[in-house]
């Protein structure tokens, strides 16, 4: 049971000696909720990144299976926090409780997946190559190779998963698991959610013995740009806006010691119409996608923001379907009031932009979201229009129909990178289109056939990431277990004796993980 | 058969459309080789990376077997490079025939390796999560994970490896393999060197079927800068001087689109004199580390910069002898007058270091480099003095003298991120400095025990890597299989029939490789 007192986390110890204090809001009302947060002053900053470095050496050199009783306790304390935890979310998100609920589940079987990973061991990557003493002309010395974690790593959580993607999210989940300590920037968003998972993550590492400083947060707005230049920190992850996430990399660039930043950022998330699915299905397909653009109000990463398909009676009959079901969905209030505004400033570019026009929706006013549909000229993505690819954050897409697949094929070439691309189509015509499933592959960082892109799985297989702009690195994912490898890096140990080695690297295999063995996959001992 | 022309390579052409002509020197006299080679035009740089663009979609689709058997082409190209090639590359570098023929070997079989790891298949990384359909709350689609080749690659290759870290060196053989094209920047300091080795690659590719612009080669200076902002360059792979690599990755950084740059940098490689082992063998250590200080006239990356020891008489001994091997060895022809000239500059702001003393080695002068070893004070380490760990590219080196493991630990933590450590230790001893090892894994790419860090062997186990400023990336390595993961990134297909599905995806496993199976490694068909 967490007493919200609204004090920084540092080192297992809460702190509070700034002077600036914030305000959650309701998010539905706008009215302050009771409690006060203290922005962390520049020094408590420092302390955060300190004490997770001061953290590191300890932390990273645990046994793998003491990390992950560590992960799986924090997934305990995550399912053990209770309805007023819940109340606490939606009033900050307004967020219906029932997804709360989801997203707490999600979030705790995140760290039992991850603890999972940790115990099976392959995140080390363990390669030997024997000692070839015989070897000519010269010979080759044993050498073994491992990953160890990169450091301590600052997490930047997301406002539309205030579980899932925030304190105890992905990023801090892989982190964790890879063996950096975390310094975590509650969001402005939902600061009293952030202080009740920070409270269970502190519990769990209290519980298992981790060191003080395994996890910090801090609260405040602009303190994190100090916390990314803090020598001690070694990668940043990032769910937010483009501009954001633009703003992190160059930051972390320009350090005197450059450090990665992975940044979830921006995505359109296009959705192509095959024509003979609309013809089989083209009814079905329009409610199901209207479903999918509203879900959740469209505050997901993944929401479709482009609706592509080929001219015919099918394609129309499906748009005029589509748009009924747009102008039938409600309202809906989104996470804050910063997203609203947003979301009727990114509207008002696309009711002035001359190249689009609006289809369906009503007029975008009050306190809540309303869904919208716009149509834009194909000429848009060929020339790469910079407006028809921006994310609007909320309840809205723009269509596109192009006339046949040779201009399908020069519309892709303007395409930005994605996470997400769909392919809506009959099996025989997936077939036909081969050529546009390829060619996708270059710029997303998953496909979906005949599905829809909110549903994002955590899973071994899942990508989360995807090329520039929808992410700052295309070689990461932000969701799912391969999320762990950001935060890991090799080192090579030469002609060490065994009882030096670590586990992972001794003879007897004593952790019986499987191991490229000159060359060869093995779990056998040597 | 080589015969210079000194054209640049685009999309399987020879190109000569520039003004600007360059000379290659012999490294020894500093007289003009024969021949010219002319400097790319803007138009010849933008046609080589769009030679590389159009041959990606080609190119990464291809299947494992058939890059493997492109790689082996290379391979067996290099190898029958013969005396004439050597006599170039000796005229250019001012290496000796015994040391490039060595190097040959080394990049053909660096090629081979990389075929093995490419039909091996694990660098794909295949992951496989079945649908479940009907889980609760929510079924499981079908999901599954490889990774593809990032895209276009441009490479820098290095001077002081003219073979094997340049125009067919280990990044373009890992880009390569990975099925990234790639545009080769050639070193000035080797150009016609270059020329026999674009036109082996160039001969593989044709024997192999390869796409045109699979490989690109321009020459001039001032013109990587242009490849590295070309849109279609994906990632950059380079080999250099810390403010040459800076330099690349601040222009990826501020790309519209920013791409990885993984630059092999700077490094002073320290090695650790134990007590007793200076005890027991102090003047055969003595003896094989101004072997290795002096090795290839101290141009390579893992040339030991600075040495550290623990007070002692031991060590006193120890450091005597070796001056005394340093004050023997001779003076040596560096790469080109470049280098001499940087060496000679280097070692002027050594011995003007107040906090520095110079101990052996003749005045440098003439046109040859002559081994130095200086004295640095502990409390400049401890500090962070900034010329202490510049690297000084050539045969010197600086030895620090601790007064307790107190010290070492304190000097440890100003040390910046290095390529390797070296530890030189008895059995027993090693284990006392347990700590020393393990507080230097966090340092660098490479620990040594017992050895000298100038012999980098090419092996799936090596790290050729490590934190700021040794790489701008250290998850990542430039030498050994694991280099070919910086060039791949993960894709994910949901909910695909298995017609669509890569071969390395689909149900029957027609590779026959090891995939991530449900959560457990398996070879199985499905």
């Amino acid at each position: 049971m967490t007493t919200l007192l609204g004090h920084n986390y540092i080192a297992g110890q809460r702190s509070a000696n700034g002077a600036v204090q914030l305000q959650s809001l309701d998010a539905k009302t706008g009215e302050s909720l009771p409690g006060t947060f203290f922005q962390a002053t520049e020094a408590e900053v420092d302390a955060a990144a300190q004490a997770a470095a001061a953290a590191y050496p300890t932390y990273h050199n645990l046994s793998a299976e003491k990390r992950a009783t560590f992960l799986d306790a924090i997934a305990d304390e995550i399912d053990a926090l209770g309805d007023e935890f819940v109340a606490t979310v939606c009033r900050e998100t307004a967020l219906p409780a029932g997804r709360i609920q989801g997203e707490r589940d999600r979030t705790s079987g995140q760290m039992r997946l991850f603890a999972k990973v940790v115990r099976r061991g392959d995140f080390y990557g363990a390669r030997i190559d024997q000692a070839l003493p015989e070897r000519q002309p010269l010979p080759r010395p044993d050498l073994r190779q491992y990953r160890i974690a990169i450091g301590p790593v600052t997490v930047f959580g997301a406002s539309n998963f205030p579980l899932a993607f925030s304190t105890a999210g992905g990023d801090t989940a892989s982190a964790l698991a890879a063996g950096c300590p975390v310094v975590f920037k509650a969001h402005s968003g939902h600061m009293a959610t952030a202080e009740w998972v920070a409270d269970a993550i502190i519990r769990a590492a209290e519980l298992t013995g981790m060191p003080a400083g395994v996890f910090n947060m801090i609260y405040g707005g602009g303190v994190g740009e100090r916390l990314v230049k803090h020598p001690s920190i070694q990668a940043v992850g990032f769910t937010g806006s483009l501009k954001g996430g633009n703003a992190l990399s160059q930051m972390a660039a320009a350090r005197q010691q450059p450090i990665p930043v992975f940044a979830e950022m921006s995505s359109i998330n296009p959705v192509f119409l095959l024509p003979e699915a609309l013809a089989v299905r083209g009814e079905q397909v329009a409610s199901q996608l209207a479903g999918s653009v509203t879900l959740g109000c469209g505050q997901f990463c993944t929401n479709p923001g482009l609706v592509v398909g080929i001219r015919s009676s099918h394609f129309s009959a499906f748009l005029e379907q589509f748009c009924a079901h747009m102008n039938t969905q409600p309202s809906q209030t989104m996470l804050n009031a910063g997203a609203l505004d947003s979301y009727r400033r990114g509207l008002d570019e696309l009711h002035e932009h001359v190249g689009l026009m609006h289809l369906a929706g009503q007029p975008q006013q009050g306190p809540q979201a309303w869904p919208q549909v716009f149509k834009a000229d194909v000429s848009l993505l060929i020339k790469g229009d910079e407006l028809l690819q921006e994310e609007v954050f909320g309840p809205t897409t723009i269509v596109i129909e192009v006339e046949d697949q040779a201009q399908l094929a020069a519309a892709l070439h303007g395409l930005r990178g994605q996470l997400t691309a769909t392919l809506i189509g009959e099996a025989d015509e997936l077939l036909e289109y081969r050529w546009l499933a390829e060619s996708l592959q270059e710029k997303v960082g998953r496909i979906l056939l005949n599905g829809y892109p909110t549903g994002v799985e955590v899973c071994e297989a899942m990508v989360h990431g995807g090329p520039y702009p929808a992410t700052s690195d295309s070689r990461g994912t932000s969701v799912g277990t391969l999320a762990i490898d950001r935060f890991l890096r090799p080192v090579c140990f030469q002609n060490y004796p065994d009882a030096l080695l670590p586990e992972a690297l001794q003879n007897a295999n004593p952790l019986g993980i499987r191991r490229l063995v000159d060359g060869e996959p093995s779990e056998a001992k040597l």
